[in-house]
């Protein structure tokens, strides 16, 4: 197979996680997800729980600072000051980097699609799912109790779109921002991985 | 092959209309594109000109009134005039919902991703591309000359967004729109026909 990054921007219960693991699977290539933020964590100095906390997700001082200052005025004040989401994106950055100079693999999450745009070698990939469908998802293999499930899912969105927003400037699961977006409760997970896998094996 | 209607939304330029064309023909069903703007003509007694001017692109001075009044304010002192988009639009929306009825066919554009949301028998479309690509493509294909070539593509792409936004309350090429986005000079033609066909065939 020819060399090829995945990367992998997903709504919260789409099952995009579990479509990078079968991926990686099928391909034999390795999966950065836990794994990424560990090695951030071990560069860092942090512990993975703020990585993974602060890495992906607008925080409360975040949020509320992008509230009354906006997205520009917020980066322009906190990069000066080295704010921790901005901290932990340089890690990310670097990191994301590195693992697609090397060799073939599939990056959940983290910006990848943004930090990535104009590597040649990649294959950006979005996943979505009808609202039942990651509610279902969010409390069968998260653990998050049925009536906190809906707002558990719709926050998570709002924090992403947040976050990523703050540090790419883009509008988080907008299709022009990926060569393919996928809504998984309509296609099924086995044809989403299909395409995904046939793309990488045949380009 | 199982009933099936396939919608395509798709960006100036990004060989949407193509692909459109190639599953119908490969699928053996038919391709709404000039049909549809034909059929309503003859049922509004507007001019095939009209409604493909006025069908799927905001007007200037729809452009106008959006911008002093906003979406939800135009859209509320409109209907009461029925406006000449919100016309096209009625007769649009009957039209295509009627189609889908009858049996598998492509739609292209005319918000038809929008109108059929709840319709379990469609699968929805979009179809991006790499501005180069696009502007490639409106030289060749649509006879516009080299220079202007950018801002044709920015425009209509601009009054796409607006008018879809005006009708449905949505975010034009929005990934959450879609069951399927694909980036066709990233993936190729060939493969975007497939992996609509492929679907279309196997569900």
């Amino acid at each position: 197979m020819k060399k090829c990054i995945i990367t992998i921007g997903r709504q919260c219960g789409s099952g995009g996680h579990s479509i990078g693991k079968s991926v990686a699977d099928k391909l034999g290539i390795p999966l950065y997800d836990r794994k990424l933020v560990e090695i951030v964590a071990e560069r860092s100095g942090l512990s993975a729980e703020t990585v993974q906390r602060e890495g992906e997700y607008a925080s409360t001082s975040l949020l509320n600072s992008i509230a009354s200052r906006g997205y520009s005025a917020y980066n322009a004040y906190q990069r000066e000051n080295m704010f921790l989401p901005d901290q932990i994106n340089a890690y990310q950055t670097e990191l994301i980097k590195e693992l697609a100079e090397k060799d073939s693999c599939v990056i959940v999450g983290r910006c990848a699609d943004y930090i990535l745009q104009d590597n040649n070698d990649c294959l950006h990939v979005f996943i979505s799912a009808a609202m039942p469908e990651r509610i279902k998802r969010v409390i069968a293999e998260h653990g998050i109790a049925p009536e906190a499930a809906e707002s558990h899912v719709k926050n998570r969105g709002k924090k992403r779109a947040a976050y990523y927003k703050y540090l790419t400037d883009r509008v988080w699961g907008a299709a022009t921002n990926y060569d393919l977006c996928l809504n998984s409760s309509k296609l099924g997970m086995v044809c989403c991985v299909d395409i995904i896998c046939n793309y990488c094996l045949n380009r």
